[in-house]
């Protein structure tokens, strides 16, 4: 890319360890990868600990006196109008800030974007899209929570945003695009699935064409057969949570069983340096965060007790998802729809921006 | 229980190892446990097996031409009326068995038994329910794909059933009962959650009361906080699937990350073993497979892969729930209800038996 570096507005207020950790975050993202990053928070904390960090030269701070809590919905985005993340939202629009990272609970960070900085032409709804720790690339999966209640022509979307998000953070060239359902087989799955099956297998004039595989089901998540995973909001965020969880449990289940008994220390260390690796492969903070797609932005939502390690990422996450203009891609793909489906008229211009 | 012991109408035709393995399950089943077996199929062949295990005299069988093809699904209910399935409920109709288990095609499965032995009075659809291997005793998650369409008075209706098998299988006394959705706090989820946990909410004059502790989330499935999750037959079956699929990966990671370079061969050794013993508490066969509920008689579904010793558990489980009377508590909590929801009607009495 010949343009300026992107500008990420990061934050500050939200997550566990907000703002040290933050701030510590969006320090070494300009230090160690010359990421050019505004912190968004209330200006005098956060200005004091960048002085802390003897960064207060090298990072601006963008005033916000409100924040949303922790376990705030979608609600948030009307009562707060000056949080941190509406505030770095409107940097985004005034073109001061390309993406925005948020540490801050995701309904609050999902409902505010969304209504700040809008879906792009053509799109339905954002979608949450996360990355699951398959080799040799990740699988994204979508959507992991932002639309509850979705319809079949959200799907067919979701199938673009995560083509277009594969595409531009991991350079897989012709993203393969599964359905999550139960039963492998064409027809199998709630009516949601069957209709959204139906029109995924009847795309053929989009431009990337779509790469659609078939049916896939919920022990192929981890399997890495296709790059992109698109289901509903309610059931990815279920099938998400229950593939963490079950990783967590196996883990601890492993190193109980290991470290009882039998095995002699040294072994013992050596295992449990193992285990760590492979906690950290699953740790969301690896990956940088959740990303927000469809938006006329780029949004990046980390973990939220993400510690600076996180927060890193997540603004690399954000830079490479400029830089590889997702936004622009997404535009594309569904910009230039013509046939915008019947029920969306109905829903009036308010939603539509 | 001082009546005499149940009989369980084993189909000798379903699973990837039949009739071999299945043959085996049942003779296992009878010699170590002293049950009473009928194995249903193709007379030949089984009487053949049988004789080749010494058990001609043990075991009857009961002849049927027909058998479910693996894959096949709902349709094979109407289509093959002398399956073993269907033979092996009519036994149980006629009063000459007790039990059907079956490691064949779970779709299959369960149209014919549904179809064959009817819905209990009272209960809206039967439910698949699976014993994750929480600890001290297993949650039980239904509905695990009997209906990838649900209603939320369907969901209310299988905490009950989900109540009377931890009750019956694992003497739980009051089993607390979660709602799988996004999100923990009240009003999280899609429609459908949603307006099942305002009639889970409600519950108050049933008969033993439900112990509802409202919502849990996908990372809770394997945490032991309730007895029994209740969710719709889709969003059940991939957070099932899921949840196998991330323990089988994890295995396999923790795996190949210890024996890889570093470790002594007699540390690696000891490793696999308890690998071993982990990866078989998640086997599916040590837990006899899913229970069909709300059926005028008590249906164990094995996993379609089990040898012997899963037939064997298989048989155990179905043992457990007719001496347990599975079916009268079922009829004690549903059986009476004087408000049955107004779409039911509308079906028509077809459906309804």
């Amino acid at each position: 890319m010949t343009s300026a570096p992107p500008v990420i507005a990061v934050d500050a207020m939200g997550g566990d360890h907000a703002p040290d950790e933050i701030v510590s975050g969006a320090v070494r993202a300009h230090r160690e990868h010359g990421l050019r990053v505004v912190l968004v928070g209330r200006g005098p904390e956060v200005a004091a600990h960048l002085a802390a960090a003897n960064a207060t030269r090298e990072i601006s701070v963008a005033h916000a006196e409100d924040s949303l809590a922790m376990h705030e919905g979608a609600l948030a985005s009307w009562r707060r109008p000056r949080s941190s993340v509406a505030v770095a939202c409107k940097l985004i629009r005034q073109g001061e800030a390309n993406a925005l990272v948020s540490a801050g609970t995701t309904g609050g960070v999902v409902a505010t974007s969304t209504v700040r900085l809008r879906a792009q032409p053509g799109v339905l709804r954002p979608a949450l899209a996360v990355a699951l720790p398959t080799g040799p690339v990740p699988t994204i999966l979508l959507d992991a929570g932002a639309n509850a209640d979705a319809k079949p022509e959200m799907l067919v979307q979701f199938a673009h945003l995560g083509a277009a998000y594969a595409h531009t953070a991991y350079g897989v060239t012709e993203p393969r695009v599964g359905l999550l359902t139960i039963g492998s087989e064409p027809g199998k799955g709630n009516k949601l699935v069957r209709k959204a099956a139906e029109l995924l297998a009847s795309v053929t004039d989009s431009q990337p064409p779509l790469n659609f595989r078939g049916n896939i089901e919920g022990h192929d998540l981890l399997a890495g057969h296709v790059d992109v995973v698109v289901t509903d909001g309610f059931t990815g965020n279920v099938a998400l949570k229950s593939v963490e969880g079950a990783v967590r449990f196996t883990i601890d289940e492993v190193r109980s069983a290991l470290t009882s008994g039998m095995l002699a220390k040294t072994g013992a260390l050596l295992q449990r340096r193992s285990l760590r690796g492979l906690h950290k492969r699953f740790d969301s903070e690896s990956y940088g965060g959740a990303v927000l797609l469809g938006l006329n932005g780029t949004v990046v939502i980390a973990h939220g007790d993400s510690h600076a390690y996180g927060v890193e990422r997540a603004c690399l996450l954000a830079r490479d998802l400029v830089t590889g203009r997702i936004v622009d891609q997404v535009r594309r793909r569904l910009g230039t729809t013509g046939r915008a489906p019947a029920w969306r008229h109905r829903r009036g211009a308010a939603e539509e921006g």
